[in-house]
């Protein structure tokens, strides 16, 4: 609130120290960079910089610090909370021209990565020389910067885990313009507080992340997903304890409504397998060699037709896997497309309470007479629901969102859960997250924001 | 420095709080709480609390707050940087009796314990109920809650990672004596930063852990080492990159040297299946059934014999696997009787720099004329390295010890490696790891230290 305006010696500065026309202001800053993906807190930035280099981002920071200027990172603009938005105008660095592959260290199986670098593209570098980044959230044209500043999950984690499990060591600019290294390329560490844990999903308020060290592992000899229609979302949820109780390790379990499949069938205008179901879940398993993926998911496909399944499809050819996971990855357009505007609730449950919680977005949605499509990891207790806005008055729309929000993240507190299983909390989830953690948790989230950014000019008023 | 000693009010308070006898002061202590497994530091606490609840660890917070008095937190001891000696006096809160197992939740994979559950009562109760714990730190008789402190590695690291990925929600004490729940049975989270992660491996310098969720893994059905002879132990690490590169999943591969084999032999008085060789590797490989490990065990010791290994030794009897690993378990307590006093050097660096280092430790022993075996975990690059007193008198031990650990820890540092991969830092090696992460680090984890514990009377003058 108390920043003051970037004048023509700051701009100056910010042209001097980047040179190349990597500075922009005023109307030459598209109207994307005021707004991420869902767009539900918009401003654009003073100057827009595209930055390359850690020792750039590091003399903009020291002289933001100095001068009482607000600065946000941006990746790709995907986000979905506003945790890239300039809120308070000032510097956005922008990185997506940080986007080089630095190395791969095949005896150390590491990556090493610019932030700019898209998750489509470090998958398929990584992918072409046999080996794997796990991490794999619907969104792949966002940046890996991003993906480590939300702590990024996917539909993997079941089996992988989600982005943390993944960052061996960042290098970091503080807000003071500081360069440290995070963490380094052990595999163990236990020297000190881990300050590479709380770099990541820290959502740009801590540091600026300016290179990356990422895990890898073996690529999967062989990977096939297994398509189960049930009657009904309860039965089709209720197969994932039963799965975790049999120790058959997935890598993915996903489910979906017909609602929200027959909207991306339109959507993407190419047909998905089977539509005559109510409710799917998709399970995936992978492997060093078809033997083994096949002795898991049979005896998947046995116990799903013993609890109720109408039919099992396996998803084995190009064609099929396209079909069925281009479908997958559309969701989240295909239900914005359905509709004039929405929000979302990203909250994650234990396993054993997705299916009461999908039943519960059920009532609200009776309760308040509002479309409130779903779907998510079922295997990770992480849903997605959209709370659509459809042919509402503003006035009621803002009503209806601000009380389905607070039904469902009080029975997500209520199960155990938390506001945000992967996209953050950004400007739009303050409020839950404060209600979620009470005062002592933000008050210390708090104190530790103060001791990286002393003046309070990184992303200023996100996440706490 | 500056704390002042416990008067009769404090008793008075502290046996108020708990009843039961269960505070011991003076002589009543028995000297075993003064020091813990190595010994470096020594120091008698003022009262001995044998605590039971978080009520209890509350209420003795609060007060010690208000009233200045410091305070440790200590499990079973077993430490080796002195992270649980009350260097100021003080109050020492011991976790022992806290040892209930809380709940075994199957249908989301976890077990809830108290802190003071020891590692082997946890590992037999869950594999009792078909589930596994994968973290294997040596020391069975360590408490989780120690474990959790220092973020313990243990054999298994390779394949299943360190205690940190294990652990889903702590309940806290705070400095304050404010009662925190970090985390929750959710298997993702991106919401605030992650103080969960920040707890874990704060060597009881951020608050007490009185309760934690951990997460479980189905029990893996088969599980076979390799016992791997070479002439040298450059050849033997040389395997390790190797294996990464093949892209084979061991789950724990241990080097090992005649001489310390020699030791374990003598201090347990039982043979070990090999010793005519100069360097040993230890493989293991778990799955789910026989084949699936037989395939990647077979791929390994035709690596290992493509190589140069002397020979392949399969550890498949129940014998022979208590031959090898009661042997493996007992090397610390081995070297330790071998000499007179020795000291530590834990560290940790790329997997690919392990036989680089150990190299370098001959040249150390070499130029000081010092005794040093070692042992450790080839797989994940984290190495233990003993310096032997033996018949040095105390003046020179004292300075070998310092030049060694120095010429040491600054290889390791130039290797990209850390002060330690398993033990912490403690009060032993606080000065290498000022060293090793320079000011800036450090006085970020200084502030996070204070917005936990503005009085600093929680383990003060420990990690930082």
């Amino acid at each position: 609130m108390g920043y003051r305006k970037l004048d023509e010696r700051d701009i100056a500065y910010l042209k001097k120290v980047t040179e190349d026309g990597r500075v922009l202001t005023g109307s030459d800053i598209s109207q994307d960079y005021s707004h991420d993906e869902l767009g539900g807190v918009e401003r654009a930035p003073e100057a827009l910089v595209r930055v390359l280099s850690t020792g750039e981002v590091s003399d903009i920071m020291a002289y933001a610090n100095r001068e009482g200027i607000p600065v946000v990172t941006r990746g790709s603009g995907t986000g979905l909370v506003g945790a890239a938005v300039a809120i308070h105008g000032g510097i956005m660095l922008e990185t997506t021209q940080m986007n080089r592959i630095l190395e791969l260290d095949r005896r150390n199986l590491t990556v090493t990565v610019e932030p700019g670098v898209l998750l489509m593209d470090l998958a398929q570098y990584v992918e072409e020389n046999g080996l794997f980044y796990p991490p794999d959230p619907g969104e792949k044209s966002a940046t890996i910067g991003g993906n480590i500043s939300t702590n990024a999950g996917g539909m993997r984690a079941v089996k992988y885990g989600v982005t943390r499990d993944y960052v061996r060591a960042l290098t970091v600019v503080l807000p003071t313009g500081e360069v440290v290294e995070f963490g380094g390329k052990t595999v163990k560490n236990s020297s000190g507080y881990s300050l590479l844990n709380l770099m990541i999903g820290s959502e740009g308020t801590l540091g600026v992340i300016t290179r990356a060290v990422l895990k890898l592992v073996p690529l999967p000899g062989k990977t096939v997903s297994l398509l189960v229609p049930f009657a009904d979302m309860e039965q089709a949820i209720e197969m994932v304890p039963v799965i975790v109780e049999a120790q058959i390790q997935a890598t993915a379990i996903e489910f979906m409504e017909r609602e929200t499949i027959l909207f991306a069938e339109e959507y993407l205008g190419k047909r998905f397998p089977d539509t005559r179901n109510d409710a799917y879940i998709l399970l995936t398993f992978d492997g060093r060699n078809a033997e083994q993926v096949r002795a898991e998911y049979r005896e998947v496909a046995d116990l799903c037709l013993e609890h109720g399944a109408v039919d099992v499809f396996i998803v084995d050819t190009q064609e099929r896997k396209q079909s069925v996971w281009n479908a997958r990855g559309a969701f989240l357009e295909a239900i914005k497309a359905s509709t004039t505007q929405m929000d979302e609730c990203d909250v994650v449950v234990p396993r054993d309470r997705v299916a009461d919680f999908i039943k519960y977005t059920h009532e609200v949605a009776g309760i308040l007479n509002l479309r409130i499509p779903s779907f998510g990891h079922a295997g990770d207790g992480n849903l997605h629901v959209y709370l659509c806005r459809d042919d509402l008055a503003e006035d009621e729309w803002k009503e209806k969102l601000s009380l389905g929000f607070e039904m469902m993240y009080a029975r997500a507190r209520e199960y155990g859960g938390a506001v945000s299983g992967e996209h953050g909390i950004g400007y739009a989830k303050k409020e839950y997250l404060k209600e979620q953690l009470g005062d002592t948790q933000i008050g210390l989230m708090r104190r530790i924001k103060k001791a990286f950014d002393p003046n309070l000019i990184l992303n200023p008023d996100k996440v706490i």
